[in-house]
């Protein structure tokens, strides 16, 4: 028996997003709920390290709902803080014979013993990196022949190897990090994806500096903890960015130190920011998902030595930008659950919580139980919330 | 009296680049020559350092032709190894107090001591990166208002602040650099640009690490500067891809390792490439100035580390990629004088040339005096030479 913190699985998202099985058009629970994602599913056991979810809370991940995969129904599907009994029945073998077996299966986490990231892989070259794995993890996850979850008969699959809206999951041992045992659930389950993306974004990925300017565009949860990285950072000035002044209140609480609508300007926001900073901002940081923000995003650093990280998820469109945008010394770079290795740093994220380092009280808005999930969807979607943590605890 | 490399002024280039009056519609000498470039200009006398140019070589820019300021007729117009003559017939002072008058000059060479590059600019950030000036160089380079130049009674300006392809030129000094007294002029000249741009890219934009796999897209002088950059910084494969494949044997005596042309491929040139190197390089180098070219560079790194450089100069158009490329954590950078300060950089590269630690014979084709200069671009504009050393001395 082990207590874990189940995390979103960002290895098998990372590993396989958007192209393998699970990814596609039957996207998790989706095709079979018709919109409603409280369903009764019937969890099998198979080849995987098989844990039983005891309970959790679940919360919303607002910067999914643009993807081809996870339309509007699906995107609050993979966060989860919960006890975790692990049931040991793997049919053929222990998970690590398994990795072994299927030679290229790594994650954002544990992967540091296998092929793919011992000879070839990130840890050589970008130490606050992502490391993506190159091929599809066929075993790791829940394939299509061979799903955990079926519903009224049919095999269903699981939406970012988790599928944490339900009562019980089946999950890859890689998608599973050990955290402190006192850790309180309903707050450190924010650390699965949106806040560690937002707040390593600023930290690992753009690497902030004591002393600089910051801008960062979109004030949901994943912006916000933007700003709180770029405040932890040292950043002595932080702008916040949103066409809902709404959020800047929350946005001052977490370390924002100036605010911008850019409904209110008639200049583009890249030159608004220009002019506040004397030529640009030191770093900026895309939180929306959206291509005309990255390019404004870039537009506003500093030419020399301005770094822009994209942290919002959309492959709807292309982005773009002028060659003299890089030429002129900036840097665009992307950033993946912030750049954080789930299985070594979320158990150091939640320790910096429970130190008060970082702050996720602020970020809960809402509670409710997962009978109401689709009440916090319609709230996501409207923006009335920045996180609501759904208790999925079998009655 | 003082010897000096004339460098092309990256600093005017930069600082003014595309809108200063000097870049604009009359860009250079070329309105008033009618493509011829050889004419007969006066040089006077005004308020910044100025510098008699003795002797020199000028060689072409291929990474040029394709900008909205340097059609192809003004292409090949900046660069020069030169002793010269320094007239301190300053009329408003010293350079220095000049500089300091206008408060926001300074270039990527010298410009340490004014206040655009102590509180807000690149040195604290960027070690290798590139200081790009954020307001016009309002006295430094040659202004509308106060040409050194005039051709039949018109006033004329300075491609670059230097226009080299004369017997005499009127420079700032921040354009100029000290070098070793007895460099090679018709050798160290190819440093002024094309040649320190690609090899800079690889050492210091890309910091290409030893090991590592890359690739470089145009084979070009930049392109082959920048294979030499990559062998330098201790690469052990370098995949050279280009479309003429006469520019292999080049690639190769500079250390390119394998071979690519797109013509004789099927599938996507990124394909190629993350085929021939299971799953994408570790660096890669667009020194076309094509954008599709850039995006290609992209495509073909390595998920979760790659690392591209734009080299090649365009403004006609957007670069452009899905948003995946970054997040899954490449990194997009451009290029400007390979990052290199040249008031700082020249004469230790002109060191390293002495010392053979690079090699800059490779690159020269062709060698014709000033008078065949329209020859000298024909043959650029057809592929016909690396490099083309013109002999600017006055008979």
């Amino acid at each position: 028996m082990s207590e874990v913190l189940l995390l979103s699985g960002r290895v098998c998202d990372t590993a396989s997003c958007r192209r393998c099985s699970c990814c596609q058009d039957e996207c998790a629970i989706r095709h079979h709920v018709g919109g409603v994602l409280v369903v009764r599913t019937s969890v099998r056991y198979g080849i995987m390290s098989e844990v039983l979810l005891l309970s959790g809370r679940v919360c919303d991940t607002a910067s999914c709902r643009r993807s081809s995969c996870c339309q509007d129904e699906c995107a609050i599907r993979h966060h989860v803080g919960g006890v975790l009994v692990v049931r040991t029945t793997v049919r053929y073998g222990i998970m690590s014979e398994v990795l072994l077996l299927s030679g290229r299966v790594c994650d954002t986490a544990s992967c540091r013993r296998c092929s793919c990231c011992q000879d070839e892989c990130a840890i050589r070259h970008h130490v606050g990196g992502v490391l993506v794995v190159r091929t599809s993890v066929r075993y790791g996850i829940m394939s299509e022949a061979d799903s955990r979850f079926s519903c009224r008969g049919r095999v269903i699959l699981q939406f970012m190897g988790t599928s944490t809206f339900s009562e019980y999951t089946v999950l890859n041992q890689i998608a599973v990090a050990k955290i402190s045992d006192d850790a309180r659930l309903d707050r450190v389950c924010l650390l699965g994806c949106g806040i560690s993306t937002g707040y390593g974004a600023a930290i690992n990925t753009a690497q902030v500096t004591p002393g600089s300017v910051c801008a960062v565009f979109g004030l949901g949860a994943v912006g916000l903890a933007a700003v709180m990285g770029c405040r932890n950072a040292g950043a002595t000035r932080i702008i916040a960015v949103d066409i809902n002044e709404d959020k800047f209140a929350k946005a001052r609480a977490l370390g924002a130190t100036d605010f911008v609508n850019p409904k209110k300007h008639s200049k583009p926001v890249s030159e608004v920011l220009s002019d506040m900073t004397n030529g640009g901002v030191d770093f900026s940081l895309e939180c929306v998902g959206n291509v005309a923000v990255m390019r404004s995003a870039l537009e506003s650093c500093a030419k020399g030595w301005g770094v822009s990280v994209v942290v919002g998820w959309t492959d709807m469109a292309d982005f773009s930008a002028r060659p003299i945008q890089l030429i002129a010394g900036k840097t665009w770079k992307g950033s993946l659950f912030g750049g954080f290795k789930s299985k070594d740093s979320v158990p150091k994220l939640v320790l910096d919580y429970k130190s008060g380092k970082i702050n996720l009280d602020e970020f809960v808005t809402h509670n409710m139980p997962l009978e109401k999930v689709n009440d916090a969807i319609e709230l996501m979607k409207t923006g009335g919330c920045i996180r609501t943590i759904l208790d999925v605890l079998p009655k």
